[in-house]
């Protein structure tokens, strides 16, 4: 077979590494170039070991501090946006898995796009505040997206061989997160160590906070509309607490087609490289007669007002998903450093909604300035 | 759209009526011929409404009456199994829906590909008989062979789109039936009103004992066997109460696909007779904000022995299969006509499966001199 050739953005974060691991069990996936946030300890030792061609330090210190330890010599190290979508955008590379997190993502996956890279996609960022952008580009310059978060990789691969048209609705599963079943006054004094801990997936620190308040569903809702092209009332959250199941497609026959697994995001890593075919991937299987049941409830969007406030964003459309997604970006920082509330992080998504107008079609450049508003409003209000 | 011109075989059965309704609700559908038993008082009835070309009753002397009180002279009456064949294998037809009972229609099935035809396919018995004959024909002849069994569907619907090459697994969903989780010497004095309360399908009388002894679920094997290409020990059986999930496939990656619906055998009808098209079809939907469980466990094949056996004929091939389902078909019968108890159904089968030495590739003829014997083994023996 072909060699893959790879480029991965966001190679120290959760995704990335397990990409790694995933391009390290199958000879003929190669990376091309590495792109990294500031992690130079673990960048180091991938250069090492994959010997990639280009490799981005977005802070430009680390890079220098890296160039000098490196004893690599056929690697080459940029740095910042521009070294960034160099990385995203290198001849070499067939497809670039994006796995940056928060809207920084936005540039580079469009500069792959259209430099003619097909994109194994795990930043949502990108098409929550940018699907408009995005999904016409991906028509016209003919390249593939292929999802990579669990739920939308289930998706993905329950419409496999399925007329889109046929979509009746399409079945969100939600694992529910930590506080599931909890009330809001329950959740007053939650610490960031509570909201850690996710009962089923190993993921970055965002992400898990995000699964917690269900904000993360709310922007997976988002990411669906776009990716599947329905609207977000065809979208419907499924509470699934084991994640046994990782979303589902009902068709309008009422058939309903499923995909399920183990929380193994190497799974839905491996199938966007090597989609349309299945390989062997090592791993445990789900054992149907051990599992004893499966269980659903309906998402509480009282409590969870991240989900209800992901979803009216999704309705207005056009900029008012990216005040949610910066808002939540910058609400969750401040609660990871211990500067608000575990419940503001919702209160302060709302606050900003409220004050927004919406643009109807917001440019490339609109977005990120709306995003900085909404990052110094939060920060000049709450950061003290 | 083309007009879709369907020979209905087993018009006035359970699967057959439900074709029919179908058939009502898609006006590119047509009926071209219908066969059936002895029902002459339904069948009038379907032939007023659906004026075929052709129709068999199987049954001379009902065929005779049938001709004396039809209005309609532009059908004409055959009866016999030549008249089957006939009806199966009429020029008009696109697609034979076999939906006859038990191994009377083994030979429409492969008159009906020889001529061309595409099998909406609800006769298991031709498979799990004489699958060894009949697949290379579906080949050979370049027909369709779509799966009208809930169970088979959901497995072709979970395959859509995927290569079967990558197929790991197939997890086939039992309900358990009316006796599950009880053990030998609570089923001995089982009555034929007892077995004949299926929890969740509404079926014909012979299959609902075949699904209370599991016997159902051990034939449904043999037959995913041949329809899927895969080994028995490849296929395992999974018991889920509620019928939700109507079958699955795990891939060799461990990514598994699952079809779900509410217990309606007018979607897998449907899905037969409009692939790769799927249509709206009226009915309930599921709703996973309202169910609040699905639940799984392993089938008990010491009490339901019917199901070992099954996998027993399944693994030693050639005849035995034959054996199994025609010790089966009888067991049955003298069953509903009160003859033997309940538990002698599977100690019948297995009698004759010990007393049979394997034909390894068997026939047509061999196959329906197999079951002609143990017919009249288990006649002569059990039939006071």
């Amino acid at each position: 077979m072909k060699t893959k050739n790879i480029a991965v953005l966001g190679s120290t974060g959760s995704i990335g590494t397990q990409t790694l691991e995933v391009i390290r069990n199958n000879d003929d996936m190669r990376v091309v170039s590495l792109a990294a946030g500031s992690n130079i300890t673990l960048l180091q030792k991938q250069i090492e070991e994959f010997s990639p061609k280009l490799v981005c330090v977005f802070d430009k210190k680390k890079a220098e501090e890296l160039q000098k330890n490196l004893k690599n010599p056929e690697t080459e190290i940029v740095t910042g946006m521009d070294g960034l979508i160099a990385c995203a955008t290198i001849d070499e590379a067939d497809i670039a898995v994006a796995a940056v997190v928060g809207m920084i993502g936005i540039k580079p996956v469009i500069e792959a796009v259209k430099a003619g890279k097909d994109i194994a996609f795990a930043n949502k960022e990108t098409l929550v505040t940018a699907g408009h952008i995005i999904m016409p580009m991906i028509k016209k310059y003919g390249v593939k997206l292929l999802p990579v978060d669990s739920e939308h990789s289930a998706i993905f691969q329950s419409l496999n061989g399925e007329n889109a048209s046929d979509i009746d609705k399409i079945l969100l599963t939600a694992s529910g997160g930590p506080f599931r079943g909890k009330k809001r006054e329950e959740l007053i004094n939650i610490q960031v160590e509570d909201a850690l801990k996710h009962p089923n997936w190993s993921m970055g620190r965002k992400i898990t906070i995000d699964s917690s308040t269900m904000v993360n569903k709310g922007l997976e809702v988002i990411e669906a509309k776009w990716l599947f092209d329905v609207s977000c009332d065809d979208i419907r959250v499924v509470v699934q607490p084991k994640s046994v199941i990782h979303s589902m497609v009902q068709f309008k026959d009422g058939a309903v087609i499923a995909q399920l697994g183990t929380p193994d995001m190497k799974l839905p890593i491996q199938y966007a490289l090597t989609y349309p075919e299945r390989r062997y991937l090592p791993g445990e299987r789900l054992d149907f007669w051990k599992m004893s049941e499966i269980t659903f409830e309906k998402p509480d969007m009282e409590t969870f007002k991240g989900l209800r406030l992901a979803y009216d964003a999704c309705r207005e459309g056009g900029s008012m998903p990216t005040v949610l997604n910066a808002a939540n970006e910058k609400a969750v920082a401040l609660f990871l450093d211990r500067k608000i509330a575990y419940l503001q992080i919702a209160d302060i998504i709302e606050e900003c909604m409220l004050k927004h107008t919406t643009v109807k079609e917001p440019s490339l450049e609109e977005i990120l300035e709306i995003e900085q508003k909404v990052y110094s409003y939060i920060l000049s209000k709450y950061d003290k």
